[in-house]
């Protein structure tokens, strides 16, 4: 399974490819630029998606469907919006094909040409505040908040998988208010949420801020973020939720009267997490063995193993095996007992620990014999022999401290490789270290536009709640209220 | 609500539209084609998407993603299949976007052309077979037993929301198999499976069978269907299940060495339903008062609505209906609790009547004291006093009884409307009728076609076990040994 593979040290990037391709979670596609997500790398995102649209549900949004297609002339009635997509946007042009006349395969109809392009949505801000116009008309009508899980297709040049990729999965969700506060409570709820999720299921520590007008949303007023780092010491904006304001809704003339009988203008959010998350979810565990997987995302959180020698040893290994998966099952464990004949044990260790699989359980004649099974955790690859009494909570109990135990390290790496730069001088050198770095700033587009040209570091966020205090702009030295987060980044 | 609100008999095709948008199901959008679905149509959808993916992964399978895209090139490679879907293609020809010189918004950067076109996928299984090509060396790669829930589009002429709209949602399984009986086996395994959620879930009866030659899949040896009859006679097939035998293996050159050691070509299923089926959901069971949802896909299937004139009132009312919400929920029963002081119960009785919410829950002060509550099923439309004992158990029992009674009542429909044709002229008496029509065939596409030319009827299906007798072909004259299904479709 590991051959060929790379450990972090030797290539950083080759390791991440090599995990996600000979993890079994996804590989590129005959289409540049898009990938095609496999049964196991999909089976994560499933478990994202279960635990994200619970958690939208539960803060009282609904699913709904917008079309794929965005006719041109929408994107460019807000001007920060289109500005923002219009260089990488697949087009439509026509709506047939016809039999090439030279006989071979088939050509475009010229014929079938489309009166108006259609863009394959980027993101679907202009066709749902499109729509949003006829659902408002009264405050009553108001909040709306709903989300659409669907694909979006954004022409990058570089892709990586799951990283960038010009057609991803994702939600994203659009949300109208009769207010101002209203609307800047949604969006600070959802990327609460947003940093719940990070934390308690993909056991990732994130910081919650705000980018810098640079780095804000086409078409928002101001846009939140969530910032991981990476075992490399490069940032991963993990989800963004933004506040949009009133531009949508000037753009696409949608006003409600208010319960003072006034017409205004609704206030927007839209909030986002896509596919991409699982590539943060790889880099931010796995080690020099392969995947490693937090037990509240990995498809099976259990594997059994059965190890035997002959026909008679299969069958009495295997029926302990199945009485323990269904202890397991009964205590919500997923478990996937692996009883193929046609691979040795020895290939399966490798091959599920490959694949991060949190919880192994081999299990021998002399196991059953001993009423015991030998228990190896992924995490921190140790092994024990486990008595089978209550085996369901000694597992359960062990698939928490797995959990625990991932962002626990994650956290320390973090707090390991955050740093403050006090000079143009420091900043460079922790910067070739890697990590998030805390510096002053001047708060002005040209500076950090500057620092972005000679160091390929951005600002990551200003952090929600941030300490303020005196200083000077690293690159600038003009006067600084408080320091921002710095980082190159994915 | 129910005003301007078409009878089936004014007008069913109105009928069906008013419902379609009058009960928040969905919208048509600024694209032609393609309509907005709306929350509460959406969630009909996600109960059939959960149930449906529970019974794909109960019967081995696993999902996964594929491209948006199809280079034009794949298309061409299965002769049949690229006949079948040319003429109704999206075609992406460029990649950006750029300011319109004459200053107004955006035009196609015509430098940004793509050497191949691409085609926004009108079904997945070049790119898939493309894929597969590199899954599959031996026979222990099979079977690739693999299911994708994505949207699709195909460039439709004249649409209707829900049955026939140019992008719709669906679910596509795509199998490949070492042997030519397994995946027959698999093609009528999933066929199986539609006809069960068709039947329990959906509470629409459904006759399984096999398409002419004609009515095939472009591609498919051989398509099996789901054929369900609508209320004004005309049929809609629900869902199918081709067998591709090798076809797609060799255009994509996709071979195996089997377990004797020979190299083979891989063998193929795929089978799909979509979001027609809401439409169907609509039309087999809804009537002149709105919407009727089965309990089992219903998105709530409880209502409860509190009925007061003072706030001492709505107080003590709404405690009651929280706690009888509690016990409905702790049975797995959904419920919705409308306690919002803005609209009168009668408007929220119309609503949720509209709706299709299978039962209605009314309590007012008389009953917090009598200990009762007042239900009405959606079905029939009866009320009832309930005394509030065990109502959880009381109302689990009749959410079963309207489940099965609207599938009784959708059994009854099909089989009065279930004929018998002898002659040509009995044929077409029947046919403006409606129903579905049994009627001998000489077995030829020639004779199908000039039916279908004649009078819009198509074959709908030779069922499967079909009945063996002796007869004339209604159109030709010529010799029969079966009677098939005729009618006109959706």
């Amino acid at each position: 399974m590991a051959k060929d593979f790379s450990t972090r040290e030797e290539n950083y990037s080759k390791w991440y490819n090599d995990i996600v391709q000979k993890a079994g979670l996804a590989e590129n596609s005959a289409v540049r630029g898009c990938m095609v997500i496999k049964p196991y790398g999909y089976a994560i995102w499933e478990k994202m998606q279960a635990a994200l649209d619970k958690m939208f549900k539960d803060t009282g949004h609904s699913n709904a469907y917008f079309p794929i297609f965005i006719p041109k002339s929408f994107l460019s009635k807000e001007a920060d919006h289109v500005e923002g997509f219009a260089k990488e946007c697949a087009v439509v042009t026509h709506y047939r094909l016809k039999a090439d006349p030279d006989g071979k395969g088939v050509v475009v109809d010229e014929t079938a040409r489309l009166e108006e392009e259609l863009i394959v949505r980027p993101t679907s801000e202009t066709i749902i505040w499109d729509t949003y116009r006829n659902w408002i008309q009264s405050y009553r009508d108001l909040p709306i908040l709903v989300n659409q899980w669907a694909n979006v297709v954004r022409w990058e040049m570089r892709t990586r998988m799951f990283l960038r990729t010009a057609e991803f999965l994702w939600q994203e969700g659009h949300t109208a208010h009769a207010t101002k506060q209203e609307a800047i409570e949604e969006t600070e709820r959802m990327l609460g949420v947003y940093a719940d999720f990070a934390e308690n299921f993909m056991a990732i520590p994130v910081l919650k801020g705000l980018k810098s007008e640079n780095e804000r949303f086409a078409g928002a007023v101001e846009t939140y973020c969530i910032e991981a780092l990476m075992q490399d010491g490069k940032a991963l904006q993990a989800g963004t939720s933004h506040f949009l304001g009133q531009n949508f809704a000037k753009a696409f003339d949608v006003q409600f009267t208010s319960n003072e009988g006034k017409l205004e203008h609704v206030w927007a959010t839209s909030w986002g997490v896509s596919t991409r998350l699982v590539g943060a979810l790889i880099m931010a565990h796995s080690d020099d063995h392969g995947l490693v997987l937090p037990p509240r995302l990995a498809p099976f959180q259990v594997v059994i193993v059965p190890i035997y020698k002959n026909k008679e040893q299969y069958d009495l290994v295997c029926e302990k095996a199945r009485q323990i998966m269904g202890s397991l099952q009964s205590k919500g464990i997923s478990v996937k007992l692996d009883d193929r004949d046609t691979h040795k044990p020895g290939w399966k260790f490798n091959e599920y620990e490959f694949k991060g699989v949190p919880v192994r359980i081999a299990i021998g004649p002399r196991d059953v014999e001993n009423g015991t099974v030998e228990i190896a955790r992924r995490d921190t690859l140790e092994k024990e022999v486990y008595q089978l009494a209550d085996i369901e909570n000694k597992v359960d109990h062990l698939l928490n401290a797995i959990q625990d135990n991932l962002y626990t390290k994650a956290l320390a790496f973090r707090e390991n490789n955050t740093f403050r730069a006090d000079t143009w001088e420091e900043f460079n050198e922790l910067l070739d270290k890697g990590g998030f770095i805390l510096a002053h700033w001047d708060g002005t587009g040209e500076t950090e536009q500057k620092i972005k040209e000679e160091t390929k570091a951005t600002i990551r966020c200003i952090p929600l709640d941030n300490h303020q205090e005196e200083g000077k702009c690293i690159y600038s030295g003009k006067p600084s209220r408080q320091r921002v987060v710095f980082a190159r980044a994915y």
